[in-house]
């Protein structure tokens, strides 16, 4: 199964992402072989890591595994293939320009027979059903307002939106223009608001975890949302089917 | 002054880049320190990878000597701010979506008083004249064309497009979709076609070096397009003011 994570602060977070698990495993399984990839915001500008090389074989996840990531929005993504064959262009988090902003977004699940008419300026480079239903709602964004919108505004607009692509099909989804994180839970998604100190968290399958720097302040605020829930002992929230629920500043919106 | 550098080949070429020159002064010129990029296609998928951190000091830099690229189209840049601040929506190359491709450009020189109207699709994220003059190529390709023209159209739309662009200052510029690389050249362009065996080119100033891979075949091609030629003994064609060129399969078109 893909597993999906994003990350939603209200300041510049330092963390690190370890794909401990992939490594440990050495691909042979084959399980998440499929690609995968993490965009993170800093500031407007955005740092765009894909590979359909499985983790474990990749010199990217051993960049991203040391690298200081200092962002207020991440969007991970680990990818099985279910549509589309295993090549660069399909792997996700896709990324494309409106209003002069960059838009983020990674799919979990699988939506069939989605063909929607791509009329406009957004169009797929690869060929599953994922980008699909980000060009097509990059689409009808473009549509419904004339420039970057508030987060509320968009919320509504996204609301409309997610639904009739999940009927399609399973369509958790997670969307980020670098000021909020947009998160559309079809069968399976949990999220946590996490504040200072900040602990260790592991995801339940050890493909990959995080680590928040321990120079946090007592103001900072973190949102996590993830396919599965982390081990640790938080207060996990199971987004409910058909949700759409917006986090930023570190928090979900209510 | 900034660098750019293109390649188009033939086939997937291995090659790695370095950062010797970089490394080696430890960035404590500040020349050349405001930031650098490259991106690379694999089929229709796109490696992109910016840094607004000097390259001595930079995780990516390390990722990219050490990584082996095979690719058919690079472009790669190094900044020396102009215009713009120092900030990693500014960096090049930039990259947006056009017709289900990905396109990739960077720029070398300085625009006056370009400020071109930006009705369609295509909006800069960050301040620099460079992305403003890829977004108004970009929406004016789409204005030309309905789907993805041939190679020769293009050749011909672009070189409409750039002469009135440049009249705003030194426009030297890369543009690539992956099948094709072209080159305008404002004041100072080179370019060379070299063949089976490659050599170990390095650039002029040693910032950057190219190794091609030893196990390169007789027909391999692979055409190189710089600011300033590489020092080795071969034959470097100075492109005129004014002129567009076109690289592909790895050669000049004539």
């Amino acid at each position: 199964m893909c597993q999906l994570l994003g990350m939603n602060c209200n300041t510049p977070t330092d963390l690190t992402f370890s794909f401990s698990g992939f490594a440990q495993r050495g691909g042979r399984t084959d399980h998440h072989a499929d690609g995968w990839g993490i965009a993170f915001f800093e500031g407007l500008g955005l740092r765009h890591f894909v590979d359909n090389q499985p983790a474990c074989e990749s010199p990217v996840a051993e960049l991203i595994r040391r690298y200081p990531i200092k962002s207020r929005n991440v969007i991970a993504h680990i990818r099985k293939a279910t549509q589309g064959h295993v090549a660069l262009e399909n792997c996700h988090p896709f990324v494309r320009e409106l209003w002069g902003r960059y838009w983020v977004f990674a799919h979990n699940g699988d939506l069939k027979d989605f063909n929607p008419r791509l009329h406009a300026n957004f169009r797929p480079v690869g060929n599953t059903d994922s980008e699909r239903a980000f060009c097509f709602i990059m689409q009808e964004l473009a549509k419904s307002h004339a420039g970057v919108p508030s987060v509320e505004e968009l919320t509504l607009t996204l609301r409309e939106l997610a639904r009739p692509i999940a009927r399609h099909g399973n369509f958790n989804f997670m969307l980020s223009n670098g000021v909020a994180l947009w998160a559309y839970c079809s069968s399976n998604l949990w999220y946590v608001e996490r504040k200072h100190p900040f602990a260790h968290a592991k995801l339940a399958d050890e493909d990959l975890s995080i680590d928040f720097a321990r120079n946090t302040t007592p103001d900072d605020k973190v949102a996590v949302v993830v396919t599965e829930p982390l081990t640790v002992n938080e207060a996990w929230t199971k987004m409910e089917g058909g949700q759409l629920k917006v986090f930023a500043d570190g928090e979900a919106h209510r």
